[in-house]
């Protein structure tokens, strides 16, 4: 299958480390051939196969633009009208203010007949009806496993296990770094001290606003609640309150009550991200940058899944579980 | 897809409800048949489809042996042999002592060509290489989503929503049973009362043994590290410890260190049950019924799933889950 990556930060890096590794392949018989790649300074398109290899040491050491037949200042849009791929993989850093460069890849990519696996969270979080419809429309496959909990299968477990439709409500911690601020917090730290070694950890982002905003909370609680409970949800739509707030001694408060304050997201006819006081034997409390969600279906079955939020490997390994799913799905006829 | 349904316990007799309910398919395009269908004390065969309604009223308000038809004392083999059918669904009983009956109604059916959908333990737990083997020869289906969790989707996770060859090994609370009356012992009641409980609540069995033993759990995780981690363990190579010895003393002695007492099933190179104590946020510690699995991949990933683990309906939902994914997988010309 030939692929066109976009975007060589934690997520992108990553996933060309796993497919250096021989053994990674989730799939027998699926081999990603990299076709074309952008980063923020250009793109490099390849007649041949690009070697996975030399691209990772050429980022690694210094920038993509030293290897031969370089785009310097070319967009990610050329490289995906231009390159002969199957599949256009979007690793592309995650801007709600402005997804318009995702939002163009997304829909070119669509429109040109590509499958698209992304771990980009804000255009789906805006435009996510829109580009499932363009994707049926126009007979292709949009994956999008790993924008939500990291390398943890949520997305999966709720198309994969639960019966299609049943699905009635959702509610988790779905934000790695706030759920470590918090559970630091409750541990005696000021929200500062948590940012920091959350920072130092390599947990928070340079910029965690996303995070402590409830942002990313939210987006994830729209996708999820689209794709398994048949919303039609925006980001806009959903009521949110962020951790900013709160004081060390509102969480301390709630430990001497026997509870803990998580940020929870939760689809339950509406959709709502904001600090909560909870039982500390709820399923959904997890500690340091964890993630957990319950699924509860319309027949009173209700069931937890809980892993690793983040991280640029494991997420690395969802976008790859996608490009399995699409290997699997599209067939043969479709991919090379 | 024509059905033979073998067994009208609470598993049984909840799937034929399900059945009868017009919006229970989990796929659309499912449609099954019940072509004939055996209890304890004889079959049923249709040349026609048998009425779901009636079989449900009669087996509630007497016996089957009202039926048009019924065959007292007839054996299911010769029903799995006699029926036109394309799947057979085993809810027999679970006898550890003496499986032969599910054994050769199994292999029976294997051989005829007809998929096997199971929530039989101890055949699994027993045969289950020779079991696969035989329906791989056959080129038949064999689905065993319902003999572990009940209703909580521990083998599809595994299998649907982790690389496959990839999980190194498995640690769970995978006894209904059991957890809940450890869970009682630890608010303060004997086992004697805490049993006495399960039982009034439709929890426990009228015989409890494999429960408390830990042999419901030894067969649980033999079929799960023999499904993910590609094992070919049996029954009796889990070392198995059950909780009949525990007194209240040690379970709130452990309690009073911030720990719990639970019945704990895992494999790591090998496979055992036995009580352990484990921290209060282990992801594992889930109460009353509930059951709960991690899941450890050789790249680092750890996911852990928790549910209900008992229940006919939901046991019987899990049946309708495999039903669903042998009408998938078989494809249309393998079924009517």
């Amino acid at each position: 299958m030939r692929a066109v990556l976009l975007g060589l930060g934690a997520v992108g890096l990553s996933l060309l480390t796993l497919l250096e590794r021989t053994d990674s392949p989730c799939v027998p018989g699926l081999n990603i051939d990299i076709a074309g790649v952008a980063d923020s300074s250009g793109y490099l398109v390849g007649k041949q196969v690009i070697g996975v290899h030399d691209l990772v040491k050429a980022k690694r050491e210094s920038s993509l633009s030293f290897l031969p037949g370089f785009i310097e200042g070319g967009r990610a849009r050329e490289l995906i009208e231009t390159a002969e791929a199957d599949v256009v993989v979007d690793c592309l850093p995650t801007d709600y203010s402005d997804c318009s460069e995702s939002r163009e890849c997304m829909f070119t990519s669509l429109k040109a007949g590509r499958h698209y696996v992304t771990a980009s969270k804000a255009v789906m979080a805006l435009h996510m009806k829109e580009a499932l419809e363009k994707a049926e429309g126009n007979g292709v496959l949009l994956k999008f496993g790993a924008t939500v909990g990291g390398g943890t299968p949520f997305i999966d477990f709720g198309s994969r296990c639960i019966c299609p439709g049943t699905v009635t409500s959702l509610r988790g911690v779905l934000n790695g770094t706030s759920n470590y601020i918090l559970t630091r917090m409750a541990e005696g730290l000021t929200m500062q001290e948590a940012l920091s070694e959350a920072r130092q950890r390599g947990i928070a982002e340079a910029d965690p606003s996303n995070d402590l905003s409830g942002r990313d909370s939210a987006a994830k609680i729209v996708i999820l609640a689209n794709w398994l409970c048949g919303t039609s949800l925006t980001l806009h739509q959903v009521r949110t309150r962020g951790i900013e707030t709160l004081s060390s001694g509102e969480i301390s408060e709630a430990g001497r009550r026997g509870k803990v304050i998580k940020l929870i997201a939760s689809y339950r006819s509406v959709a709502t991200v904001s600090p909560e006081e909870i039982d500390i034997n709820d399923r959904i409390n997890v500690s340091g940058s964890l993630n957990a969600l319950s699924y509860f279906t319309g027949s009173g079955d209700s069931f937890t899944l809980s892993g690793e939020g983040a991280g640029g490997e494991s997420t690395a390994r969802a976008v790859l579980r996608d490009l399995a799913a699409v290997h699997l799905e599209a067939g043969p006829r479709r991919t090379h």
